[in-house]
C-alpha cells in the first residue's frame, strides 16, 4: 500500500479514524477512540456541534483566500488551530512527537507537549526547532513542578498549559473492554528526563499525579512569566477564577469525554464560558472538533482558536509526519472553506451572528 | 422497459428518486444527490419541514378545483412553483434544458435557467417560446455580466436572479466519493455564446465565477430593468440589504445543502426573511421541497412561491420532458389535494394561521 | 386456529394488528394501516401521546373496581369510548357492521356508524336492538342530506355526527402502493337504501362528497333535533363556531392521519381545543388511541371520550363480533388499570393535574 | 465456569444484567427485566438520566478517597445507596434475602426488605445481624397491619418504608409474554409468620393488598416511633402532604416502571419532589439507577441516597451474595470516580450548581 496514494483518498477527518482502525491493534484503537463509562460525552461532544446551524451571509466580497492566521498570546498561528497534548505518542507511531512537531512547524500550528511525552520535551523541542507550547501534569511534589516548568522554559516553551481536568485516573470501560496494556517500547521520556520516573513503566503506565488546588495556581502563576492557560474548564465561575488567579487564558475541555461520562458537551460550556470571560483573557476550547465547520463553530461561539486531539493521532498513525500534515492541510482546506461559504474574509471576523442554535427560529411566524 | 407506465407507477417525489437512480450512473447519481461536507444540511432541509404542522379548517365549503395559481412579480404561473437554475442538464439528459423547458411551458410554471446551461440560452427561450428567467452567475468581469445581462434580456428573461451562495466552490465529499466527473459530452452553451468560455470544458467542469459584492448588486439593479431577484438569502439582515439595493425579491435557499454543511435549513430561514421582509418584496424560497405538502407549508411561512431543484431533475433523468412534465403534474396534484384538505380554496389564501410548530402546543392544559 | 383461544394471546391493541395483519390481504392491510402520503401523521397521531407523563397520585384509596362509565350528550356508556364510523366493513369481515354494533351493545359503548356502511343503518339498528349515533357524509343535495337524516332519526340514532374533514379523496399512498381496490362483495347499504347509489360501485368506491359549509351546517343544525357534533376539528377557531352554530359536541380528529399528511396530531390539537371550548359543548377526540393510558392522557387532557378506529377493525378482521368485543375488554381492562395506578377513582375525576409534556421539569432545580 | 474470575470481567451494572440473562430462565428474566404495558417508562427511567449533563469543577484539591458516607434518618451508609425492596428473591438465587443482607452489611449499605420476602424477615434480621429497613406492604387488616409494624420493629428494623404506589396488580405485558409464573420453590416467609399467608402460594404469587388511604398513613405514623418513608411519591403535592402526615421521608419512584406505562420518569419527578420538600424531610430515589453517574445526579438534584432495584437483582442471580457484593464494590468505585471527576470531595458537598439539563445553554450567545 503507498501510504501517499492513500491519504489523497482520505476526504474528512474521519475518513482519517478509518485508516487509523485499519493499521492500529485493538487495545490501542480502542485507547485512542474510547472516553469515560459509556462513552456519552464522546458521542455528545461532537453531536452537540449540530445543534448550531452557521447563518451564511451574501454578497460579502469574499476572496478565495480568506485568512485564517490568529495570534493567540502572542503566538502567530497559520490558523486557529493547536494540536492538544496527548499520551506518549510512541503508542501509534515510532517518530512519536517528534513527527508530530515536525508536521506542526510546517504547518505554522502550535504543537502543545505533553509532561507525558514518550520523547523528552528539550528534544521534540530541539528537533523541530520550535518548542510550541508545554502542558504541565503535577507530579510528586512542588519541587518537581518547578523543575517541569523550569526544563519547559529552558527548553523554549513559549506558554504553559496546566491541565486541571486529568488529575485523577478515570474510567475507560471501552479500552478496559479492549484490553489495553500500554507496549513496553512506549516510555515517558520527559517524566525520566525529570526524574520523576526511574526504573520500569508502572504497570497501565499510569503514574499518580497530584490534584491541584486554586493555591497551586497561583504559585504556578507566581513561578514563571509564561504566558499561562488552564485546560479542562467547563464552568463560568471557575473561569472567572481562573482570570482572577491571573490565568493568560482557559481551555474549555472535558478532555474528549475521557474523564468523566456525562460531563457537559466542550461547544455548550464554551457559550457559557466565552460569555463570562467576555474577551479579558484567551479563550480555547477542545473535544469535538471533527472538522472545519466544527472550528468555525467554535470561533463565532467565542473560542480564539481550539485544540485537535484525536484527528491528529488518526494522522499520526497512519503515516506519521505525513499523516500529521495530511490532517492539517485537509483541516484547513475546510476551514477556508467553510469562510468563504459564510461569507468570511478572515476567522478573526467570526462572531455570534453567523450561528444560530438549531430548534429556534422554525416557524416562528405561526399562530 | 415503458417509461410511460412507469411514470405512473412513481407515487412520490422520492419516488422519481428511486427510478432516476435506476438509470443514471454512480458519479451523476451522486452528483445530484449529494451536498457539501457531510450532508447534514441536505438532509436537515427536508426534515425540517416535519417540524410544522398543518392546522386544517373545516366547513369552508372548498371546492375540488382549488385555485394553485400565483402571479410574482408580473410572471403568472399556474402553481408557485419554478424550476431552479442547475448545472448543465445533460449530465441528466440528451434533451437538457430543452426538455426542461418545454415541460416547464407546458405546464405552466417558470424555469429559471442558469448561467451554466448546456444549450445557449436563447436557443432555450426560442424552442420553448418563453424564454423564463434567467439565473446570473458573474464570470471574468464586469463587462462580461453586461454581456451576459444583455444576452438575456434580448433573448426575452421576464427577470434576472442573482445567485449569490456559489461564488466559490464546494466541498462535494458525497460526489467526490463516487468520483463524479463531468462527462465530455457536456458543454456551458450559454458560456460560450458569451465568449467566456472558450476550447475545452476545464477540468472538473468548474469556471471561477466572481465574488459579487454589494456595489455589484447595486451597478446590475442599475443595469437592468427586469425583476431583480437575489438568490441564497439566509438572514433577515441580508434580506433587508437586497431590499435597500432595489431588489424585486429574495430567494431563500442554502443551495439545496450544495455550498455549505450545516448551513441553517430553508424553511427555518423562511419564516426569518419573510418577517423581515413583510410584503415589501417578493419571497422565494428553495432547498428541502419534496411534495406538494412541503410547498404549502412554505407558502404558509410566507413564500410567495418556491423554487424544485433536485425532484425535476430526476423526473429529466428517467424520461426527459416528459419526466419533468410527470414530477410537476404529480407535484400540482399534491398542492390541490393539499388545499383541499386543509380548506383552503385558493394558494393566495395561505397564512401563519395555517401551521403551527411541531413540539408546541401539546399538553398545553396540563398542571 | 381455535380463534377463541388465539384472542386470549393478544396482549396489548397492536397484538390485533399483527393477527389482522396475519388474516387480511395485502390491500386490506394497507387500506387500513395506511393514511395520507407519506404517513406521517398517521404515527405523529400515536407518538404524540408519547411526548405526556401520567402523573399518578398516591394513597388516593382507589378501589380495585374503579368506574369507567360516562354519560355524553345523554348517552350513557361503560366506558368513555365510542367506536369510530369506518368505511363498509365487508372489506374486513363478511358480518360487517351487525358485528360491530352487537359487540358495541354487549360491552355497553357506542358505535358510530357511518354513511357509507354496507348494511343500511335500519338494518344494523335493528339487529342490535340500538342504533347507536349516525355518521353523516352529505352527497349529492341537500335534499339527499334531509332524507339521510330523516332516515338516521327514525332509525333510532340517538346522535348526529357531521364529518368535515373528509369531503375529498385523499392521496393515500399507502393504500396505493399496495394496489388496494375494493373488492365486488363489498356495497353502500344505507345509500342505496336512500337511492343515492344506484347500480354498481363505482371504481375506488369513491361517491363524490359535497362539501359543507357553515351555512350547511347551520341548516342542519336547523334540521335535526338529533344532538348534533362534528367531526375533525383540529383548532380552536373552529371549535368556537362549531359552537356557535349550535353543536353539541366536537370530535376533535384527523381522520387517523389518513387525510391530509402534516396534519396536527389529535393529541396536540386537544389541548387546543378543550382549552377554547371550556366545557360548553362535549368534546371527544381520535386519531392515535392503541390503549387505556392513551384513552386516560385524552380525558385528563379535557376529552369527554374518544373514538377508536383501527383497533376494533383489527378485531373484527380476526374473530368479527367476537374480536371487536376482546378488543374492548382489552381496552376496558386497560383503562381500569391506568385509573388503579394513576389512583383516580373514576373517568369522571381526570384532569390536567393527572399529566405533564416531556421534556418540561427535568432539572427543573439545576443552575 | 469460575464465578469470581467472570465477575472481575464485569465493568458497567448493565454487564451484570447480561451476566444475569445467561443464568436466568427466559419468565424469571422477563420478570426483572419487564415493566408495565409497553415498557415506556421503564426505558425512560434510564433515558432521562441522560438529559442531565454533569458540570465539573476544577482545583478542587480532590483526594483520590472522596467521602460517599451519608446518614439518612440517623442511619448511616457506606454509601448514598439503599437496596430496594423486591418481591421473593428466591426466584433468583437459592439464599433470597439472606445473601441480599449480608451483601448489604459488608458493603456498610442498608437493604430495605420487602414484606414480600422468601425468607421471614426475623431470620434475615439475625442473619445479618442488622435489620435494615423494612418496606411495608398492606394486607388484609388494621390488625395485620399492626402485626407486621410490631413484628419489624421487633426484629430490630430501623425504618419502616411504606409502599403506596403498587396497591394494584399492574399490567406486566414483558412478563406475561415470557409466561412468567413463580416456581414452586419460591414463598412468602414473612407473610406466612405473620399468619396473613396459610396454606398454597396462589397462583400467580399475588396476594391482594389493601389500597391504603391518607387516613392510614396517619394511622401507622401514630403506630410506630420508627422513622417512617413513604415509597412512591411522584408529585409535589403528594410529597407535601405526607410531610403533614408526618412522614420523615419519601421516596421518589415509579416502582421501576413497572406499575404504569406512561408515569413520569423519577429522576424527572425528583427535581419537582425535592424543591417542594426542600429539605424538611428525607427525599429518596429508585427508578432507572445503571450506574454511579446516575447516582451522583440523583443527589445533585436533591436525593439524600438512591435505592437500587434491578441492578443487585442481577448480581444475586449471577453469584449470590458475591454478586450483589460485586454490584455495590463496583457502583462504590464509579461513585468515587464521579466525585474525583466532578472535583467534589464529599457526596454531601452535591447540588444543583454540579448539573445541568440537557438542550439548554448551547450557543447561548448567538443572534
Amino acid at each position: 500500500m503507498d501510504p501517499v496514494r492513500n491519504l489523497a483518498e482520505l476526504l474528512t477527518l474521519p475518513d482519517f479514524e478509518a485508516a487509523s482502525d485499519a493499521v492500529l491493534d485493538q487495545g490501542c484503537r480502542a485507547y485512542v477512540a474510547g472516553g469515560a463509562g459509556t462513552d456519552r460525552t464522546v458521542r455528545a461532544n461532537i453531536a452537540a456541534f449540530d445543534d448550531i446551524w452557521l447563518r451564511p451571509r451574501v454578497l460579502a466580497s469574499t476572496t478565495t483566500e480568506p485568512r485564517t492566521d490568529v495570534t493567540v498570546l502572542g503566538h502567530h498561528m497559520s490558523m486557529p488551530v493547536l494540536l492538544a497534548p496527548t499520551s506518549p505518542q510512541r503508542l501509534l507511531h515510532e517518530d512519536a512527537e517528534i513527527a508530530t512537531s515536525l508536521a506542526a512547524e510546517a504547518a505554522g500550528v502550535v504543537p502543545v507537549v505533553s509532561t507525558d511525552s514518550h520523547v523528552p520535551f528539550p528534544e521534540i523541542a530541539k528537533a523541530s526547532g520550535r518548542a510550541g507550547w508545554f502542558q504541565l501534569y503535577a507530579y510528586r511534589s512542588r519541587d518537581d513542578i518547578a523543575a517541569t516548568i523550569d526544563m519547559a522554559e529552558t527548553a523554549g516553551a513559549s506558554a504553559l498549559v496546566v491541565t486541571v481536568d486529568a488529575s485523577h485516573a478515570a474510567l475507560r470501560v471501552h479500552a478496559q473492554r479492549a484490553g489495553f496494556s500500554t507496549p513496553g517500547h512506549v516510555d515517558f521520556g520527559t517524566l525520566r528526563a525529570l526524574g520523576i520516573l526511574e526504573g520500569e513503566v508502572p504497570a497501565g503506565a499510569r503514574i499518580d499525579r497530584l490534584s491541584l488546588s486554586w493555591e497551586d495556581l497561583l504559585w504556578i502563576r507566581a513561578r514563571t512569566r509564561l504566558p499561562l492557560l488552564v485546560k479542562g474548564v467547563l464552568r463560568a465561575d471557575d473561569a472567572r477564577r481562573c482570570l482572577d488567579s491571573g490565568a493568560d487564558g482557559v481551555i474549555v475541555s472535558n478532555h474528549g469525554g475521557r474523564q468523566l461520562d456525562g460531563a457537559v458537551p466542550g461547544v455548550v460550556a464554551l457559550s457559557e464560558v466565552a460569555a463570562e470571560v467576555d474577551g479579558r483573557c484567551a479563550v480555547l476550547m477542545d473535544s469535538g472538533i471533527r472538522s472545519g465547520v466544527h472550528v468555525v463553530k467554535a470561533l463565532a461561539l467565542g473560542a480564539d482558536a481550539v485544540c485537535l486531539g484525536r484527528p491528529y493521532l488518526w494522522g499520526l498513525s497512519v503515516a506519521g509526519r505525513e499523516g500529521v500534515e495530511a490532517v492539517l492541510r485537509l483541516l484547513r482546506r475546510e476551514i477556508e472553506d467553510t469562510l468563504r461559504q459564510l461569507g468570511a474574509a478572515d476567522v478573526n471576523e467570526l462572531g455570534p451572528h453567523f450561528v444560530a442554535k438549531a430548534g429556534a427560529g422554525a416557524a416562528a411566524g405561526t399562530a
